[in-house]
């Protein structure tokens, strides 16, 4: 049987009466138009002598302007502004026969123009519900431009560090994954997609497309069944199940099938097995890029896959305007897969009110908004996530900076730097609105008396020493030296895959001549990915990882600089000791020869050699997944399971939610307030098919008083105790479960369970 | 239908005869007996207290003597020398009640006394009929001391430089991988299994254990059913088809199904699609790590899974002993099982012959035999691939040495190491049989009234420059500098997974250090794997990759490096630029946005971003597969095909075996006699599922004259032009071929064809 419709929002009587009424007064070249995007230079660059040879035509410019006036156009990209909006809104509405609106489309990833982390920071903090506010947030904001759609959430699970766009997703986790998926589709949909404050969400990239193997943006991806549904995609499930209403088709082929021709996936899992009843658009030329894959030697061919395959809307290739009329006619594409990508996408249009306020609602925002600054300040501070805090010989850790008068030297090329607090993807925010960490420690030093002295040491890819004594300098002089070092922007998000994790350029010069001054070092990471920090987490005081943490950067890294904040983020993805352990994840398979209790950190003997390890570096983690510190101390109590044993019966069903619960109780130990996330942890031992050696399945954001306890729960049910099995369904098998309740992945409080036959 | 038993030796009737004779006079007891295997020692250690806990029993000591003399053990493994396999083999045939002889089974990888290369150099050879000859060899040597099985060919791709495993197989390519498979098998069992010298092959490891994630030894490996049939398996079907008569399951898990219960694998493809009727047994102690996998809460669980899935031998685990009797008795395992896994593999000892000539036979082989050093030392010579040979600012390159009398610097921890010339999986050969190069080049540069002036420099995992000085001085006094740099055979072969793959130690620092004195180098890298040579590719004169070339190992680097001998071997790798390039190879998917003609060596420019790469070193092999150089100068004509189109009808057909021929005309441009490797690679552009960007298909080694030209043919059939679809069935569409010739993965002279519908 057929699912319920993902969103009862595109589902209505009303709007199925609208989008079939319409439908029928549409000539094919009215139909056609509602299935290309273009942007509003509307020239789309054939990426490859092959695409040109492949469809001359694709080369051609088109004047999106002439389209939208005469209703051959129906969506648009990252066309930024009221006043363009609006333009080509009245060429539709105003002009073309039909007056349909179009739908405005952009890569809003993480703020319209007040700016909030990258989505790997906002993934840090572990809180949905500040993630949905955000995402309503920049709703509201972009609405007022005329944007009725995000090419967002990016959902994409990335377990290698190497791959870029890991900024722009939620880490390596599913269950993560999905809970961040979930709060974005929320936020950014609202109470209803007809608000005209409302955006539809465009889940990305489906499917698999952050297993680019080696790491390399756009490669190929290839894996089982089950790891495409017990990994991948969890998240992309989630955020259709919170009523999505768009879906981007992504660049990678996945087991040989460009996603963007696979019905696999668009058909047989998206639309029929979830009911996804939304619309699926390319990404940008990837029809165009069919040819490129090999596995089509035309633009017909490309666009006949496409279409057919599930992609209803072609981004930018020229190739569904150019090709589906001579497919359409000589029969290769039947004219009902056609009507029913119109209808998907009329849908979207109908349920979002366009055809009642098609422009730009209210008063266009074009700088950061002053009410906003709270809520992204916030946002920065519980994306931080401290890794290391020690003592530097003191009588205590290095951070939070006492208040006294204090002398500190702000050294590197991001210590003052607005532009690149942002990250990747965004093009909006005024650097005006950004506040950096050079401007924030002023103010704060002089509130206290003290001083900062700011030295940039050297350039983000530098490779001059010359700037290096200026910044030693200033540590000699200072109580403390803080250094801004890692990636720009540029170097993670789109096409950003790095072979080499380590900091760029020559900081980790300039670090290790700065600690070399044997001054307590605070090192601010500022990257869109994990980057190997082993040097630095051997000889640096105190390590922050800051992300890229958006228009209050300075603002919330100052908060926790100087404990207004106790830093509560913990890591989305694990960070490595070298480029060579990549992929690295938590939730490994234990494999048949697991090195249990051998010393990794040596080279093998004849006890610690035939298991499964490296010869010159340990397994694990630098940093693992779920690892974050925090200004006081965190003990958890002993597990506690609702009761010893589950009936098979009870638990093997999908409406199964609660079977049993897990609590324990977490207490404050140290003399400051200070918010924990305690998470939960699952292994299932004895399954039919090898199981991951923990996952998580549960977190909880606590705030805790000095000295106060509380206790967390978690309920078990069939989502969090399921797993595919070897015919890649998702079932309970009568097997022997571990819980782990604590503070990273590593925790080791446990309780055991079984499920009994 | 059923496919023709894989080997006919296996299924004779007179052979079944006496099996099923045989099988009715066995007891419970004496039929567990043949199932399990042991050492000498008898002892095997459960590898975690996990495994302790699952079977108290495994770890008992168990008294192999004693097991033999009473039918209660079937085979043994790594008993060497006749002594004491006879010994074992008489308390068998004389004191067990069925007289049923032990078989012998041992790692022999690449030869048992006088030793030839490494697999990995063998691949390098691309000399299938050198490989068996090889192998031929070895079966001779080791039937002397009773050993009539090999735990060999491993034949598992490796596409990841990380894992310690490449040294022992044929690198990455399937074509390459099979054709060695192939050669392997037909050297070890001879003209028949029943000869005294021959021996059974045991193809391993089944099956994909060279895809182990992240190059970390024994991690579990996930891929796509079309991956794994077009990639990792035709090395294996190859072996299988030449009539192997075993098969050794893997220690990981394939989309987390442990390989030594998986069914799937060993059913369903080996014996059910590819008609194998010979044996499995499994890796040493891998039913044990079951338990480890986490499939089995149990040892009885662990012995079902594993027998069930076609297990027929359990190595070491002690698990099938203890275990199967109640197994039986209370009907978990059908007695139907066990009697048919018996039956394989009294087939094996009745096809060896064993019945008849159970004991080591004629003069036992102990030491190097010196009629078997020519075949090593050619081994050796062809295994050397000549990766650089600049002339360093003199009038022609630095190789091969002119015969003048010449000083030579010879620098390096592996100049003067007999023991490292073998690499790993070498118990056997005795240290003074070998040839180091010291020795070699001594001999020779004597011959020519030069010298050679030794200097160790550093160690191989070296830390102290003290040796530097010397070094360096003797670098200083020459006229060339020798430098033998690279692994120890331990870091690579089994759990010998690297996650840098730089030169060892301070080896590096040695080189530039020698480097420095401006003399010319030539650099003799050992590595059981592609190292990253970057530095020395762009500052060294000369670069020969030697592999482990065996007991010839110096005279054959003597005789490349004074031309007696022009380099032939190409490589079975890629050599990477950085680890973080990880997995690579050659025969990669094209993505949708292939960075065609952008400057990579470059960070990204607006028109060079958006493409798939990294933003800090080149996507290719800094030397890519089938690259190598020679002393002389090869050119290809271009490429002739036998027709222009090949109808599908003719072409879609397993037994289609010639359906077009490609040719080219190769001339040795130069001034001395060589030998080129002429290699086909194969595109399939517009097939239903996405095609590698180049695939070899075929090639040919050829001997030239100075001037001498010569036409080289392949003939391209279903099996170079089929791939497998979705459904993972081999086909062939129609789609667009096209052909290259030449002298590696780069070449590009190419023809193209179609495939008409």
């Amino acid at each position: 049987q057929r699912p319920a419709p993902s969103s009862p929002q595109l589902a209505t009587p009303a709007i199925e009466r609208r989008v079939n009424d319409l439908l029928k007064q549409m000539t094919l070249e009215e139909k056609i138009g509602q299935l290309v995007q273009y942007n509003d230079s509307g020239y789309q660059s054939a990426t490859s002598p092959t695409q040109i040879a492949a469809n001359p035509e694709a080369n051609n410019n088109v004047n999106s302007m002439d389209l939208a006036s005469s209703g051959r156009l129906g969506s648009m990209l990252n066309t930024v502004g009221a006043e363009r909006t609006n333009a080509f809104q009245h060429a539709a509405v105003d002009k073309s026969r039909l007056h349909i609106p179009l739908l405005f489309g952009a890569d809003i990833i993480h703020g319209y123009r007040t700016i909030y982390p990258q989505p790997i920071g906002l993934a840090a903090t572990f809180d949905p519900d500040l993630v949905q506010s955000l995402a309503r947030m920049s709703a509201e904001e972009s609405t007022t431009a005329g944007i009725r759609w995000f090419y967002s959430p990016m959902v994409d699970i990335s377990r290698d560090a190497r791959w870029g766009r890991t900024t722009e997703g939620a880490g390596e986790d599913p269950y993560l994954g999905a809970a961040m998926a979930r709060a974005y589709v929320l936020g950014y949909q609202g109470t209803s997609l007809s608000n005209p404050d409302s955006v539809a969400a465009c889940v990305k990239h489906f499917a698999a497309y952050g297993a680019a193997e080696a790491g390399r943006e756009y490669n190929t991806t290839d894996m089982s069944e089950i790891r495409l549904r017990q990994i991948y995609l969890p998240p992309y499930k989630a955020a259709i199940d919170a009523g999505a209403a768009t879906v981007m088709s992504a660049f990678n082929a996945l087991n040989g099938t460009p996603a963007t021709a696979n019905r696999f996936l668009m058909q047989n899992i998206l639309r029929d097995e979830w009911g996804f009843n939304g619309l699926v658009v390319s990404d940008y030329t990837a029809v165009m890029e069919l040819v490129n894959h090999g596995i089509a030697l035309d633009a017909a061919t490309a666009t006949r896959k496409a279409l057919l395959a599930g992609v209803d809307i072609d981004m930018m290739s020229h190739f569904y305007d150019t090709k589906l009329p001579e497919l359409i006619s000589s029969g290769q594409v039947p004219m009902s897969v056609v009507d029913e990508s119109v209808r998907r996408v009329l849908r979207v249009k109908f349920a979002l009110g366009l055809f009642e306020h098609p422009y730009a609602r209210g008063t266009e925002v074009t700088a950061a908004v002053p009410e906003h600054r709270p809520l992204v300040r916030k946002a920065a501070e519980e994306s931080l996530v401290l890794l290391k805090n020690d003592s530097a010989g003191q009588s205590q850790s290095v951070l939070p900076f006492s208040t006294d008068a204090r002398k500190i030297a702000l050294i590197g090329p991001l210590a003052d730097n607005p532009g690149e607090m942002m990250g990747s993807w965004s093009g909006g925010p005024q650097l005006a609105d950004v506040v950096t960490i050079r401007s924030a420690l002023d103010a704060r030093a002089k509130q206290y008396g003290g001083s900062v002295t700011y030295a940039k040491g050297t350039e983000i890819t530098g490779t001059s020493e010359d700037g290096f004594a200026e910044a030693v300098h200033a540590a000699e002089q200072a109580d403390v030296a803080v250094l801004a070092l890692g990636e720009s922007g540029a170097m993670s998000g789109e096409a950003g895959s790095r072979a080499y994790l380590d900091l760029p350029g020559n900081q980790e010069k300039l670090l290790e001549a700065v600690a070399a001054t044997n001054k307590p070092i605070v090192l601010l990471v500022f990257s869109g990915r994990p980057l190997v920090l082993d040097w630095a987490a051997q000889h640096v005081t105190a390590i922050i990882e800051v992300w890229f943490p958006g228009t209050e950067a300075g603002s919330a890294i100052a908060d926790v600089l100087y404990g207004d904040v106790s830093p509560s983020g913990k890591l989305p993805m694990s960070f490595p000791r070298a480029v060579g352990q990549e992929p690295l994840y938590y939730n490994q398979f234990p494999t048949g020869r697991p090195p249990f209790h051998a010393d990794l950190t040596k080279p093998p003997g004849p006890d610690s050699r035939f298991v499964s390890r490296y010869i010159d570096v340990p397994n694990d983690a630098l940093f693992p997944f779920g690892f974050g510190l925090s200004y006081t101390k965190f003990s958890y109590g002993k597990v506690a399971l609702s009761r010893p044993t589950v009936p098979l019966r009870e638990a093997n069903r999908e409406s199964a939610k609660k079977v049993i619960t897990a609590t324990a109780t977490v207490t404050n130990r140290g003399n400051r307030t200070a918010t924990e996330i305690a998470q939960c942890y699952v292994r299932n031992l004895g399954a039919s098919v090898e199981q991951p050696i923990r996952s998580l399945q549960g977190f909880s954001r606590i705030t805790l008083k000095p000295g106060e306890s509380k206790e967390v729960t978690f309920d078990l049910g069939f989502p969090e105790l399921s797993f595919y099995n070897a015919e890649s369904n998702a079932v309970i098998e009568p097997t022997h479960y571990t819980v782990w309740i604590g503070g990273s992945s590593l925790s080791s409080d446990e309780a055991d369970f079984n499920v009994t036959p």
